[in-house]
């Protein structure tokens, strides 16, 4: 029998609190070894839209095999009224290799995405960080002001929200005051975004850089989490030259898919021995932020053993709460 | 809502003929340049077993992206009484990324693996052929001598099976002399198997080549789906060499996954020019069998394609007949 479990489902089995745990022991497991991340295969028509193919495995504590298919095509809300990002997960048995459970994909890549942004924020921001900028209201945006929220323990006090697209500012604002009972602010001018953030969360899907690195304040943390093709960036290579630590996901993740290094990279204006796993962080293997004046970047791309935790958690807490619904293929 | 399909509503919906079609069309697919079939990705912990993500996407008349999850755990059936090959597939809508079924890929499989056999026999085996012969009896077989059988119009006289284990040859006896109304003949003497056969279908896990090539009679069709490991041979060097085509699945892929070629080519015993890849005969791009003295051969590994178009096939029979079970994720 597998176990299939619906959106729905998922929202009521694990939070974001649970997420940011699971993602940081993807990124340990990425350190440790005992995580395998194949680069994902792009399976793509034209330029309609793009399909990845992200298989992952993590042995030792976790034990789980899982694949997300996830398919990007921009043009899905306004064509058809339904989200640009789908996805659905396949959890195996690693054992065995059944599959156990196939889950919606599309809430738990979304949450994943959040946590990846809480676990930098965990282990780079500031302690005292208390007011957090984001470029983007897009679809990620919510999951990224509440995984800062839960990394800061709650201390978050305001977000300013940057977008060319009013209605999503606002609709962004009212869900972020009514779910987390912070202030939101809405800016039409992006220096106001970096002038007055501990924290800048960049999710959108720009070609280009949002902002120029040299007016990024000491001590600010900076996630980019929107652009995962080699020919679009969010950050500059002035910032990135002015960090104290530039730490990825994964960093081979980042050098294949990830202009904001690759663009700098090949015009010689990065040295990409610069950037490092976060997951090394975590262990304690490389230092982290070293003083309250450091610049800290953190670059995701998105990996499938985010998607592998989030899935095992999912489904172990879903077989204990008697949720969903057994098929027989 | 997701179609899903289990292994009896595909059963109903899909035959071998219909298989026989689909793998044609796949096939069509990779020489024309419509179908795309990255290289697929295999998940490996240590010696217990392997998982395979298979991509792949048809554009032109099949407009299809599916993605097959199959893992061999070869000690599932003494371990766990369960299937050493299991899978599923996941089918997205080409124009949304939608995924609009997920369907059991167990069955599927065997099923169009044994329908690349029977596109290699429509188009490279003698018409006249009468006699098979086939090494190995376990999973693969039956849906193997059944390709051949539907390939050569139902002419098919005879059946010669050789395995190591004597329970698995007299099953597939009772039931093929069932299905088929064909004799089939057990034998403990594989040169037997190669004197008196017109088609030899090589579907073994062997490591080692299962006969000496200078024994294959003149005029001989030879199938190898058996292997997809490059450390691992059903065929010789010799029969290689003194073939007059050897047609391959997927040149590509079998030039990745197959020892029955890596093994001679890296000896220098083997020119990798001479493989060709099936599609290019369908399409009428390379003549195939030149005269009744040749010996042709064909090796396949499997490819993605095969499993995108004997899913669409499968999902659009199903929407026809109002089969299976529509959830919502």
């Amino acid at each position: 029998m597998v176990l299939l479990l619906s959106q729905d489902d998922i929202r009521s089995l694990i939070s974001m609190k649970d997420a940011i745990f699971c993602v940081e022991e993807a990124y340990k497991s990425l350190s440790t070894g005992e995580g395998y991340n194949p680069q994902r295969i792009s399976i793509e028509k034209d330029v309609t839209g793009q399909t990845l193919i992200m298989p992952g495995i993590i042995e030792g504590s976790i034990q789980s095999i899982a694949t997300k298919v996830v398919s990007v095509y921009r043009k899905n809300p306004q064509k058809f009224n339904i989200p640009a990002v789908l996805a659905k997960i396949i959890l195996q048995d690693i054992n065995t290799g059944e599959v156990i459970s196939i889950m919606d994909g599309t809430y738990l890549t979304t949450l994943r995405t959040g946590a990846a942004t809480g676990v930098s924020v965990k282990y780079l921001a500031r302690k005292d960080s208390e007011f957090l900028s984001i470029f983007g209201a897009g679809a990620q945006s919510q999951a990224q002001i509440e995984a800062v929220y839960w990394a800061l323990n709650q201390s978050l006090k305001r977000c300013t929200v940057y977008d060319l697209n009013q209605t999503s500012m606002r609709n962004l604002k009212t869900t972020i005051e009514h779910r987390l009972g912070i202030e939101v602010k809405i800016s039409n001018n992006p220096q106001k975004l970096i002038d007055n953030a501990d924290i800048i969360v960049c999710a959108t899907s720009s070609k280009d850089p949002l902002f120029p690195g040299e007016s990024v304040k000491p001590g600010t943390h900076i996630s980019s989490i929107g652009s995962h093709l080699p020919t679009h960036r969010e950050l500059d290579e002035i910032l990135l030259n002015m960090a104290n630590v530039i730490a990825a996901g994964s960093k081979n993740a980042c050098l294949n898919e990830a202009g904001d290094f690759i663009i700098p990279i090949n015009q010689g204006k990065l040295d990409a021995d610069k950037i490092i796993n976060i997951g090394d962080i975590i262990i304690g293997k490389i230092q982290g932020r070293d003083s309250e004046e450091d610049i800290t970047v953190f670059k995701s791309v998105g990996i499938a053993l985010q998607d592998v935790v989030v899935a095992n958690l999912t489904y172990q807490r879903a077989i204990q709460n008697l949720t969903g619904f057994e098929f027989k293929f």
